[in-house]
């Protein structure tokens, strides 16, 4: 493997930096402490050596990488196991594992096993009965059964309640029959499913007594528990070759009039009677739990891909030089260009973003679900629209991120040793799964609508749409500030103007004949805009509250920098919204040149921290797994070294050349 | 495969349409003629089934693929050189197999032989002596022997003074010898340069007599000619997997003191006599033209990718049904809800914008090639300026426009059955080789400073800047347009007013102490915007005029359709520069939500033609290659088809559950 000395630029890098790393990695892991415990769970992961790859995953089949997934999560979760007897651990350690970078760096194509520990064990604890816990969970535990969770179907994605499979009781033998009627409702998606969980929770729709009672989860077997063969009824595979991802054995599965015993639906919350009478459930918005749960996770999750990209990018920028603007100079590094600072920095100060904001809604939905349990529902349409916005807002711009930091390392980072386009395919997935970006929006802009509309009827309102009272109350746009306070100020106007013409539009379709579904149909491109920019107001305002309060401990000179990348965040967003920012605040031409000179002045500033700033996420070179990024700037000698792990390299002349080529070029082929 | 019977959503599409499919296919086309020989040609290529695969090559492993590559290119080059002995016909049909969707369809990885033709015979021709192409051109037409160009190094890329391989005469044996004294010099990328080529154009630095003359081009042998081992000095490999294009072979080169004759440096522009002397090209602005027309070629591939993936997505999006806005109605089909057709309408009427800026491009290029072989260079730095800005602006669009498509078909997009993330591979591709995109409007940019300075001091302008004259004379900007003539002159106000900022930012840099070089690098990014802004005036009245000239000679309820998709576009991209149309014109927020409501408007107007218009692209399903998008809209069942490929399916039970599941599960692994 690589090793020898740090490339000099980078050295330099290091030597301009104004502020102490180590301070920097404290302050984002939450405490000395807390980096210490993080160093030592990746030290010991990583030395048992589950990440090496003999030949490199990216040449493999994709049988291949399917069986070394297998493989890897076996390992995995055999050591984890491991851990777990000798720390006596709980299920946090789980979550340090397969959430964060540390999961993604061992299973780069993701796993097979990991619906079977987030979504298969958790469903089971949290809409089984006390009985069903007991039975089911200590077989998930010590994995006599392996499960997965399947929801989406071929045909029905976010719209859960479009699902076809059908669960019909029949009294007579007290058994559910599990059914597939069209190929349209063929179970599509579940990660594991296709040849590695022999169990499944199943959502279908309910039928007892004649009656369809919507959603309900049901545990089906699959697979025979010795031999792995399908039961009878059950038709099981794969999916397919996807654009990333493809160690999750995603699969298909349909029902060919399966039985199952009664005792097989979840019956936390709803229940069928021995003779199939329904009992429903006390409350239904329970079961959003899971899936904001899962939107808070994800906000997390694009702030450790958008680290790993803005880290390749900027440490490769250092090293990496080009083109001669000044005559008889050295080709200057091209992290000196501004274009390429353009590219960089905010995605450095959007990592920062995303991790507060995340916190902060983390913090939020812990206390609605606290609330939640004493029977208290009234914040839980607020946190519902957040994680909605949260969810579109954070994944698109990480996708968009992620591609910036990829393209901004010009050719090299369209190869795989790069590892940008494998973090894309991460990171651009999670813009469609649980619950595609644009339902995402226009959710929250319902939520925004109503909000608008109780504002206007002069009720109070949930904390975080409150601005919109004032404007709604007429009051009159103050003058331009040309501060983060004031732009943060000039986004909740733009999202309050916003919303005040969605509701006028929408009216003035309704006068004009339409109904109220195909008006807002009809509005609904400007109402997703509406939501973005309420987002915007959000995550700025957040992410600049958010340090403000937890710079006050740290040293005069982080303090300066990390206040730096607050205000390029800010000023980088307000000059996307420019034209917004036009239309519903006092902003003038004058304003927007100072906003940009301002912008172009915090680049200079932060560019002698740029390293120091990507070496804080203390990402290490085995999770970021970059030839182009590795923390000592060999990117030449790596990039060159994975090349020959190619193996189309073993040898000096492919058999293709005697078997096609030859012949073609004599004219014998 | 499939058959039967197609969906009948997209059947009822097919009868609201309100125009002739059949005539628009041959105005794409440019008559019902070339529609026919297009036809032919497809057939001819597809029936010889070259592009059937036993196993999907998105199943196989790295080196399996290169080698269904090779097969493949052989296969297809075999019959072509086939069909011209037959038909007698010239190189033209090379290029309407390489370009275009013919060529991406057979070899949807790329071609290891591309560069064979692409580049190295054109080199040969363009570069080559008379002599030289005698010897030379017979020996590559005839597949005596293949060869590729090497031009970007490990550490350089866009920017060409800074190779560094080098090619020292040494006159005592009238040989060079090529060399590459760094690791950063080696050779990479370069398309079947790994295991196919046996020859190769080098670029090299020239020294003769100890003095530099920069980079000229080398014909090199890499291998034996028999047995295709490398020779002597020579190290040749592949440089790694890659996002995509994994059947192009793209290889590293390195040299190590390779002598070759003197006369196998090709000297049709410059010189090197035996005694070593350095005779000079006549005009060395002649070697601007390949890559100009590599440019122009681009533009036109991103049309045909745009074309592909809005059709895949337009079709799915008539078949998907998702969610019930309306209580007791069916889901509705996904293209129905208004912000689909967002994401779509604006990609159908790109490919129209592109097709018919490549020809306008295609059309200059010719013109100023003709005066340039006349002598005269006078409208080169115009050309360059646009082939620069166009490259980058169109290149962007398609890959954002892509997995727009991509996206808007939800998870499905994310699976390879879609065939959108292949095709995104190809096009953001495009978006760093041949010049890097945000280098390739900085040179833009440098064009329309120099214009800009000339208008101010009175003089007369080339054409497509023509514009900003008018700008630098003062005149005060007219009332606010709301017709595709004033949004296009908005644009026009927009770039020259953007230009007029950058200019007078960077001269208020170099009054504050900075020199040229660096004033304009922190102004760079304005600049890359003003380019931008420059682009899209050009893009919007090139679609405008083309269409309406074109537009004459066909039927009424056509042009109707073709004019919507006029104003579509450029009222989108309005919409998208509202910012920019604030600050440079007079619009007024009043203007802006009546452009609003004629988008919304125009939307709905071609709601019903949407798949009229995608399936007049006229993509054969073979080329198409997209479960999603075939033309019978059988979606679904295409899916569990494609996955049923998978070899994953082929065994009930994977081996890995016995190797690792199982005892794993029984705590024995």
């Amino acid at each position: 493997m690589s090793s020898g000395k740090v490339n000099s630029d980078l050295q330099n890098e290091r030597h301009k930096c104004t502020f102490n790393v180590t301070e920097l990695i404290n302050w984002i892991d939450g405490g000395a402490k807390k980096t210490e415990e993080r160093k030592k769970r990746e030290d010991m992961l990583l030395k048992e050596g589950i990440h090496h790859e003999e030949v490199p995953s990216m040449y493999l089949s994709h049988k291949e990488k399917y069986e070394l997934a297998v493989k890897k999560a076996c390992m995995l979760f055999k050591m984890i196991r491991r851990l777990q007897e000798e720390e006596n651990a709980g299920m946090e350690n789980y979550m340090a594992v397969l959430g964060g970078n540390l999961g993604s760096a061992i299973l780069s194509d993701g796993s097979p096993l990991t619906l079977h520990y987030v979504m298969f064990i958790p469903t089971l604890m949290g809409q089984g009965t006390v009985e069903q816990q007991a039975y089911w969970i200590g077989r998930a535990f010590n994995l006599s059964i392996i499960g997965t969770y399947a929801q989406t179907e071929l045909g029905h994605g976010t719209f859960i309640r479009g699902l076809e499979t059908t669960a019909t009781y029949d009294a007579t033998t007290k058994e559910f029959v599990l059914h597939s009627p069209t190929l349209t409702s063929y179970k599509w998606w579940p990660g594991g499913l296709a040849h590695t969980a022999n169990y499944c929770i199943v959502m279908a729709q309910l039928y007892t007594k004649g009656q369809c009672h919507g959603i309900h989860p049901f545990i089906v077997q699959l697979r025979d528990e010795e031999t792995h063969m399908p039961l009878p009824g059950i038709k099981v595979g794969e999916i397919g070759a996807k654009l990333g991802m493809n160690g999750t054995n995603n699969g298909f599965l349909g029902f060919d009039q399966v039985r199952i015993p009664r005792d097989h639906m979840l019956m936390k919350n709803s229940k069928v009677l021995e003779d199939g009478t329904y009992v429903n459930a006390p409350s239904s918005k329970l079961t959003y739990g899971t899936m904001m749960f899962v939107r808070v996770m994800i906000v997390n999750d694009m702030c450790n891909y958008m680290a790993k990209a803005v880290t390749i990018a900027t440490r490769y920028s250092a090293v990496r030089r080009q083109s001669q603007p000044k005559p008889n100079e050295p080709e200057p590094q091209i992290l000196d260009y501004v274009t390429q600072q353009h590219k960089l920095f905010v995605g450095i100060a959007a990592v920062h973003a995303f991790r507060l904001t995340a916190d902060w809604l983390w913090t939020m939905y812990n206390n609605v679900t606290a609330e939640l349990e004493a029977g208290d529902l009234e914040r839980l349409p607020e946190l519902h629209a957040l994680s909605c916005c949260l969810k579109a807002v954070s994944t698109a711009e990480a996708a968009a991120g992620v591609e910036r930091c990829r393209l901004a390392c010009g050719g090299h980072g369209y190869m795989l040793a790069s590892n940008l386009p494998t973090t894309y395919g991460h990171v651009t997935a999670a813009c469609t799964y649980e619950g595609e970006n644009t339902v995402m929006l226009l959710q929250t802009a319902r939520y925004l609508v109503k909000a608008w509309q109780q504002a206007a009827g002069g009720n109070a309102l949930t904390p975080t749409v409150a601005y919109l009272g004032s404007v709604t109350a007429g009051r009159r746009s103050p003058p331009w500030d040309s501060t983060v306070d004031g732009i943060v100020a000039g986004f909740r106007r733009v999202a309050a103007g916003k919303i005040g013409l969605c509701v006028a539009q929408i009216e003035k379709r309704q006068k004009g004949g339409m109904c109220y579904e195909d008006a807002w149909n009809m509005t609904s491109v400007q109402l997703t805009e509406a939501a973005e920019a309420h987002c915007r107001a959000i995550i700025l305002s957040t992410y600049h509250k958010e340090t403000e309060e937890r710079v006050k401990s740290v040293s005069p000179a982080l303090k300066k920098v990390l206040l730096q990348l607050v205000d390029l965040y800010v000023v980088y967003w307000a000059l996307q919204y420019v034209g917004d920012l036009l239309r519903f605040t006092s902003i003038s031409e004058r304003d927007i040149e100072l906003l940009q000179n301002w912008y172009e002045d915090l680049l200079t500033k932060l560019r002698p921290n740029a390293v120091g700033l990507v070496d804080s996420f203390d990402i290490k070179d085995e999770i970021l797994n970059s030839a182009l990024g590795a923390y000592d700037g060999r990117a030449y000698e790596r990039l060159m070294e994975d090349a020959m792990r190619s193996p189309l390299n073993a040898q000096p002349v492919n058999d293709s050349f005697h078997k096609y080529l030859k012949p073609f070029m004599q004219g014998k082929l």
